[in-house]
């Protein structure tokens, strides 16, 4: 079989959110599967000096306002968190910690966080928030709890991130296809070609 | 007839050089003419914060990478220019300037320009890079060499500039339909669609 693709985003961005509910179904067609990557867009910050969009004038109103348009026309629930940016370490390092243990209960786990956070507006900065958000999923708060909290789980994601920034994702959602970088779920179409033609 | 469809688009911008190629014949489409409106990004860093994306790590090389496969894919040409960013206040200013003339010839003026910079990749930032691609289109040099620098001229500008950031005006391109406004050249498709539909 193909190389997954591979799909990174932050539990924080809304169009990461809005290109999980399509990804998996466009790299199925072209016979693919696909592996998420939670990132940090603030951890690139740093080297690309860009603050968050939401915090900047003129450009985060029209983000939350092209955030719902662009979900409208999706036919996708959207609704305006009441805290923006939302933090995103907690959700990320609890994927992680899952990802290890259980790949497919990881996957899971981040569609239940983005659809809770962007589907649902909720506030999941706290890791609070999140442990409560997983125990429907059988997850045990606690030991979630613990996770995040575990020098070797903050290890494995600052990792992560590392290796992500050094193939040059810098923004969420980003996707590598055999290598190829895609930036934006405004990207989903050219993702879709790419893997249709193997390039162009 | 209905209110034309307002594109601002910044001559340093690969993206507003790619917009411009569809943008007409998309509101063609349903009727309606487009205003085009130089615009300079850089005016609105002070508010966003945001340096060219040019200038940033990360963003910078995917940028350069993206704008050539965009531009492949939609089969138009696009050769990289020796310097990024290219500066676009001389050839903004002559715009209006024209503008004020004969809208005509201020949309061929720049059409002419943008082919120049992206199409071909000619570093057109100075004044008299201007000047001399302005020339086969009927336009006297001296003429446009002095327009640039009248004051009168280069307020114009900043009052253009000053209405866009008004409206909400922050990147290229960016597209203003009946008030509702959309940025990038990766939503033209949201363009068409919202003038198909009259929103959604």
């Amino acid at each position: 079989m193909a190389d997954p693709v591979f799909f990174y985003f932050d539990f924080g961005s809304p169009y990461g959110y809005l290109a999980s509910k399509r990804i998996d179904a466009i790299a199925a067609r072209h016979g693919r599967e696909v592996t998420w990557r939670a990132f940090l867009v603030g951890a690139a910050v740093k080297l690309t000096g860009v603050q968050s969009i939401f915090d900047q004038p003129l450009r985060g109103p029209y983000t939350v306002h092209d955030m719902q348009r662009f979900a409208r026309l999706e036919g996708l629930p959207l609704k305006v968190p009441p805290v923006l940016p939302m933090h995103s370490l907690a959700a990320s390092r609890a994927y992680y910690w899952l990802f290890d243990r259980d790949p497919a209960l990881a996957k899971t786990f981040a569609r239940a966080i983005l659809k809770k956070e962007w589907g649902e507006g909720c506030d999941l900065s706290s890791v609070e928030a999140v442990a409560e958000a997983a125990v429907p999923l059988g997850i045990e708060a606690d030991a979630l709890l613990a996770a995040v909290r575990d020098p070797a789980v903050k290890d494995r994601l600052r990792e992560e991130i590392d290796a992500a920034i050094a193939k040059g994702v810098f923004g969420s959602p980003f996707f590598l296809v055999d290598g190829e970088g895609f930036w934006g779920a405004d990207r989903l179409d050219q993702v879709d070609c790419w893997l249709e033609r193997g390039g162009w």
